[in-house]
């Protein structure tokens, strides 16, 4: 018998098929690809320069970056993809005894990093609309978390909103996780002069197109970006790899490309929801990539095993009480969606 | 004034200097480039490909990595590089309240991980002529970690003696780093069958020559690769990008080239350490891609420094009091380390 082995209840991500002919929207991945510049930048990549350890401050990506985002490069801290900036985040920040505070229906994995590191934390239900009530963020705590626009919701809470708890959490670290902010809502980048409790986290897996290569990035003070990579050197410094850095610093280098997909990505949104709406579903207001149904006249269980059967993967969550008879559908190409209704229309 | 911000004190990885010309021998590089099947790999891949995740288990990696190691691929856990590896074993097999066990002087991150995760352990001293005693690891312990061959001094421990260490620990998890090992010693790999409480880790670092690109992994029972993929997937699931994947499964499919390039760097090795002996340099037999010395009629930092402005950098640490009067010197390609000898011949 061993000691010592860790128990734990690790973050279930959504299934990545491989199939050939399939239509992927389960993990609200970008439905078009990389733009030409990426390309030309692996192209152009030397194998032969992977014999040396990646950069430990990415400092060309931040360069790229900061311009982009119109921030200085000390405001900056990049790691192996959202999920890396914000498992750094709860190590970095959340050392409170009070409680750490996220909604009941977020990103399922605040949960799981708080339950590791053992960080205390509450849940505070949404609203009956699924809205983050601000009034609910206003009492003593020992962190925020928040997603805007929230997953998997879709729900964009208003910057206004954002700067009330801001506001009155000046003591602690309100992290907002901004992974589908180009999708339609307004950053909170702007508030970051204001309050130095603000730390706002991205990625390169949604807009930028690039969930396969690890790329997130955190911004805030200096002074909260030197705490999280001192967490960073004491965990894995090298993890966002050359080819990572330099892919992404050509992603940023055409962002005019992936602001017109994303674009594109809004309008399709916008059409699939009003037919879901015709077919007589309950759809939540999305500002991201994704919409949260409840289907009308099947069951999401029996849309999601039909659309499945089909080679059409959504997001089921039958052990999540609150959304256990809707489906999270990822937003891809104008023809996919068409091919879901279509499915949708024939199962009825 | 915010509350809640960890303080720690990080792990401090060698410079990363970027210049054109330059001999690169402080963090153990590998002297020799990518196998073509590599360049290959690189310029067969589709940047499009990189909209979607990463795979969540690796199974192609580990398909080809158990057939190289004949081990089976539920033996394997993949991740980004043997730092994120470790950091990962840390976390999933350090939980006993008895000291976890490991040299005054080894890779100086497992006491930065210690820190980070509360840890408690307990440093054993070297013994005089810098080799791991056996009789230091017998007694009760909540676990054991140790470098095999051990850095920064690269001597091995036969592999008689690891058992010893195994047998006596059977109820706690030994780590073994195997990251040097296949620059002269022998791998604890025909243990595993006998000792289930065995994790080797290992890196595509240093023998595969791709340090850049961040990919590690573990070798254990199918019961403790389950810990650990279960706080793997509670920290960052998606950790080794697609290329990365792809790239390492093409260096494992070309292994007889990294043989090869690993039996020149040995070569390398044995020729520089016999110089500096000749030089009246306190050298340490080293079965890893570095030597540690002692410099004779110059001191270790007017070395390093005088090296440095000749733009060869070397490690130094001159922090860790037993090591101080020492050098660590990666071995790089033979007209390199000829490059090296003679500087310091000059310098004399």
């Amino acid at each position: 018998m061993i000691r010592g082995l860790r128990q734990i209840e690790p973050y279930v991500a959504g299934a990545q098929p491989a199939e050939k002919k399939m239509i992927k929207l389960n993990t609200n991945e970008n439905a078009y690809g990389a733009s030409p510049k990426v390309g030309e930048a692996l192209a152009s990549f030397d194998a032969d320069s992977l014999r040396k350890y990646s950069t430990l401050d990415q400092a060309d990506l931040r360069a790229v970056l900061a311009e982009n985002l119109q921030v200085r490069p000390e405001q900056l801290m990049i790691a192996n993809g959202s999920d890396d900036v914000l498992s750094i985040a709860f190590l970095a920040f959340f050392n409170n005894d009070e409680p750490v505070l996220f909604p009941d229906l977020t990103y399922g994995f605040y949960k799981v990093w708080a339950d590791l590191y053992r960080v205390n934390y509450h849940e505070i239900p949404l609203a009956e609309d699924f809205t983050i009530r601000t009034e609910d963020y206003l009492a003593d705590n020992g962190g925020i978390i928040l997603t805007n626009p929230n997953a998997p919701t879709g729900i964009y809470k208003p910057l206004a909103e954002i700067e009330a708890i801001l506001q009155a959490n000046r003591d602690v670290v309100v992290i907002l996780d901004e992974a589908y902010i180009n999708f339609g809502g307004q950053s909170a980048l702007p508030l970051l002069s204001k309050y130095d409790n603000l730390v706002i986290t991205r990625t390169f897996s949604k807009d930028a197109a690039l969930a396969g290569l690890r790329v997130g990035y955190a911004i805030a003070s200096p002074e909260l970006i030197a705490v999280m990579n001192a967490v960073k050197h004491s965990i894995n410094p090298y993890s966002v790899d050359l080819l990572a850095e330099k892919l992404a610093a050509a992603a940023v280098e055409d962002w005019p490309y992936y602001q017109a997909n994303a674009k594109k990505i809004q309008k399709t949104r916008d059409w699939f929801s009003q037919q879901l709406v015709k077919q007589g579903f309950t759809v939540l207001p999305s500002q991201a990539n994704f919409v949260l149904t409840k289907p009308a006249g099947i069951s999401a269980a029996a849309l999601f095993k039909a659309l499945e059967a089909r080679k059409i993967y959504v997001r089921y969550f039958p052990t999540v009480d609150r959304i256990k008879d809707y489906l999270r559908i990822s937003i891809g190409r104008q023809e996919e969606m068409e091919a879901v209704i279509k499915t949708i229309e024939d199962l009825k």
